[in-house]
């Protein structure tokens, strides 16, 4: 709870299986329902914050280089709701580092502000609980919440911004194929894509309460340790996300030609006997999850569609010595 | 209104605009919604009717070839229907010719019940006009109810069996490529997909209530002779009616990577100000409608994905001078 000055911590991005897509408060951050996920053991981002009484302006530097603009703004924004609870008025130096290739598809929003959030409360002398730390990194990024928790992960929904944090949750071992079948920016972002869906696809209300039900049958498969049930939940329900996404108008797709090729390729896997399952958030890569025993053969399957990497459950947002990230 | 033993006809499949999916009353077959739908000048089934007062039962011939089993069963039991209401127990010998090549991804139930309700109405002595062919061909496949009217028709969802037919709507000309990405049967069946929907996906309420106000739009869009309107609310529909068929449980996917592809491919022609819109059908084929002016450049420009045939506004069912069909 003491100000150090600085600190540095490192946080995972994480592979929703229950989705998050839309948002009941969007200065609070509230989604409409709640989301389950893995977090993963790669791809990490380590985030320094350093305190600086003489400073005018927060700075922010990302991969050694210097931020402007609308990234930087969304860092100083979120410092000034990390001070105004910490009753500071210093600014900060932010020095973060990337570990995911730009292009893997894996939006570093996540793991960026679970980092910060980790981070700028130690440096800044606020509560570093797991609840508190998920609801501050919340406020940055919605699927942060998530990545203060190790592996397997539910975010609440909760009934305000007090309730609505991530804690971990009881599930099988398992493994993700990551499949990159799409280095390009998207189109349109998922922020636009999840207000345009919630603006004017008729299915968004059926969506939310839908997604409330998928998440409750997600956590009793996992209470039940059932990875086939998980599985099925986690593919039907992404393809719900998708539809939910196309039915917005004008309608958006995310998937692409060799994503369908994928979700096929998965089917076939399965027809065979091998248990995988896809998913795939707003972009065109699919994420596969299997049995740790069989996740080397999917990837092997899948690599003819993309570069595949096998990830499996990892950290949350942990403290760490000075000094790593900001090299 | 008199029966003269022998009749035949020819009638053309259509390809909605605004889809049907879903019945409110299966043995009546009222559809959960309107819809709208162009009869294509292309794929002609042409069905002879002959009564043969001394059969014991009735014969169905498809393509020169005696058929049994299913196909002949949902056959008599339309005629069944068609001597309830003539008062006639005589059986009948159909014959039945399509034209459509086998796996161009067409539908020939639509074509094949608007040509037996027309020739088997005259054989038996039934009502011909417009409505009642509707109504009539309705009963053996309810898209059938749009392919007794020539070019776009609506079909109403009525508030009963006398009120549900379809009728002609004054639109703007229009052609359709026709692209056939597979030409292998599908693995589920529409009409299984069509109840698989209707009882898991929960987006269903919203679907039908959605289409009828697409309806409503696009009939102030053909009213206005507006094509680009047109078009916008044909693809989105389209995208609406994949949206909810995948968010079935479980999870069904009619658009192979190829058809992706071809909605791709529209939406770059739209970005070179070529304007065509993308529609699909319960299967991976897919139909781009444009301006006649548009047509041979959209078609060459989507023979990449597969066969392209473009197709104009054709004919209702008609009845012809006998013989043709019976060769």
């Amino acid at each position: 709870m003491t100000a150090t000055g600085t600190a540095t911590a490192r946080a995972f991005p994480n592979i929703a299986l229950v989705k998050y897509w839309g948002k009941r408060d969007e200065s609070l951050m509230l989604p409409a329902a709640g989301s389950l996920s893995l977090t993963l053991d790669a791809f990490a981002t380590t985030t320094a914050v350093t305190l600086d009484a003489r400073a005018a302006a927060d700075r922010f530097e990302l991969n050694g280089e210097e931020q402007g603009g609308d990234r930087l703004n969304r860092v100083a924004r979120f410092l000034d709701l990390v001070r105004e609870r910490a009753g500071s008025a210093a600014r900060a130096i932010v020095r973060s580092r990337n570990e995911a290739p730009t292009g893997a598809g894996l939006a570093s929003s996540a793991s960026g502000f679970a980092a910060l959030a980790t981070a700028a409360s130690a440096a800044y002398g606020l509560p570093s609980d797991p609840a508190s730390l998920s609801r501050l990194a919340r406020r940055g990024s919605g699927s942060a919440a998530r990545s203060i928790v190790p592996g397997v992960a539910v975010w609440h929904a909760g009934d305000g911004d007090e309730t609505s944090f991530a804690e971990p949750v009881e599930a099988p071992d398992m493994r993700m194929a990551i499949v990159t079948v799409d280095e390009r920016q998207k189109a349109v972002s998922s922020r636009e894509a999840m207000r345009l869906t919630a603006l004017t696809s008729p299915f968004y209300g059926a969506w939310v309460s839908s997604t409330e039900r998928s998440l409750e049958a997600m956590l009793e498969a996992c209470r039940d340790g059932d990875f086939t049930r998980i599985g099925r939940i986690t593919e039907s329900h992404a393809l719900r996300l998708h539809a939910v996404i196309q039915s917005a108008d004008p309608p958006v797709r995310y998937l692409s030609p060799t994503s369908i090729a994928v979700f096929d390729a998965v089917v076939r896997l399965r027809d065979r006997g091998v248990e995988a399952y896809a998913t795939a958030d707003a972009g065109p890569n699919v994420c596969v999850i299997a049995r740790p025993a069989d996740a080397d053969g999917v990837a092997a399957a899948l690599r003819e569609f993309g570069r595949v990497r096998v990830v499996g459950p990892g950290s949350g947002a942990e403290l760490i010595p000075d000094g790593g990230a900001a090299a």
